[in-house]
């Protein structure tokens, strides 16, 4: 059977960029559609109803949505190149740091973000408590998935990336080089692998995006106080 | 090799009574250690760093956190009664529900418990809407993971017996047998399989937990105001 595979993604969602690395990575052949989140397609609420979000992948007609949702689906139907280990308890270290990449760092880096002044400082605390485990876990290899790209490192990439993104913009290191050496290293060997290279989207519109979104979000809670 | 499974948790923990729900259903004989939150144990601080939390799965020396990681590894390690189906699509479909329930539904009906008057009618919106979505999810079978349970069973399942609990002690009610006629039945039903009814803490000592945790809850809240 021939296979179709759609993706429905936004230019700029990190999430979607997940699901965009681990078919790069097993070379899986996709359809991509960019969905403009002001006027949603209905193709997308019909495949999400729940969250209306990117990304969604869609697999001979079927429908899965939660980036790391479609990562394990991605996983499990083409198993070449894996993206988890074999071992059990391996594949259950690498979701937990996903999940806590997700539960934990993306929060607190947000907020170091979104924060100014003596909050920042506050929010700091937490970001770099979380980052000091991710170093941790880095010890003795060179990715998350050891020698090579793997679960946690998707999970973790866009979030390596958009670190630096956020320095940029807020003029501030969070990830210090002399703290976090294995996370540096870790940051650069990611951002500089072809695959995540070549389908990262360009930095100037990441910046402008992303200092807009910051902007609006410091107005909307000065408002809300 | 001689098996050793220790499972850390506290008597009430909900999210511990997944993995208790997951291991009984394996028929994995395993060591229990009940933890007291106010005094953790060094075992408990070492094989879970980052949360410190319950529960926590130790196979042969090595430990596992968090709920849902907790309940892949088991169903990856002990292949008998799965938990997840074969198919990679169903696999998808059911931890998108589980998640769905971790990051909607908890949070949903907590907020309608915790709050009062004006404040929880406004929680009750978003809360009735998640309960519709585990409606569907339900046409056309019996549990969520057919006609045995499965990991979303176990995922949804403490919340809805939590949600029983919740009813009685804030005396609404808010899973109607008339709006959810298969929410309320698959309750029922999975309230009565005595592998999980054998394995549930007695409900007068949870109604007493969770009305004192309602309660500092909301004085909290109202200091804080």
């Amino acid at each position: 059977m021939a296979e179709e595979v759609k993706l429905f993604r936004t230019w700029s969602s990190p999430f979607a960029l997940r699901v965009v690395w681990a078919l790069k990575i097993k070379g899986i052949d996709y359809e991509t559609i960019f969905e403009d989140l002001s006027n949603k397609s209905p193709s997308l609420l019909q495949y999400n109803p729940v969250y209306k979000k990117v990304p969604v992948l869609v697999h001979n007609g079927k429908p899965i949505a939660e980036s790391l949702v479609i990562l394990e689906y991605i996983d499990e139907t083409w198993k070449q190149a894996p993206l988890l280990p074999e071992d059990p308890h391996e594949r259950a270290t690498a979701r937990f740091w996903a999940k806590f990449g997700e539960d934990k760092v993306l929060s607190s880096i947000w907020s170091v973000f979104i924060k100014q002044g003596k909050e920042q400082e506050e929010a700091m605390v937490p970001a770099l408590e979380n980052l000091k485990f991710l170093e941790e876990e880095l010890k003795g290899k060179k990715f998350f998935g050891g020698e090579t790209i793997g679960f946690v490192d998707l999970a973790l990439g866009w979030l390596g990336n958009l670190i630096s993104l956020l320095e940029e913009i807020v003029g501030l290191k969070v990830v210090d080089g002399e703290k976090f050496p294995l996370l540096s290293a870790w940051m650069q060997d990611f951002a500089d692998a072809p695959i995540i290279k070549d389908n990262w989207p360009p930095r100037d519109r990441m910046i402008v995006k992303f200092q807009a979104l910051r902007d609006a979000t410091i107005v909307a809670a000065a408002a809300s106080k």
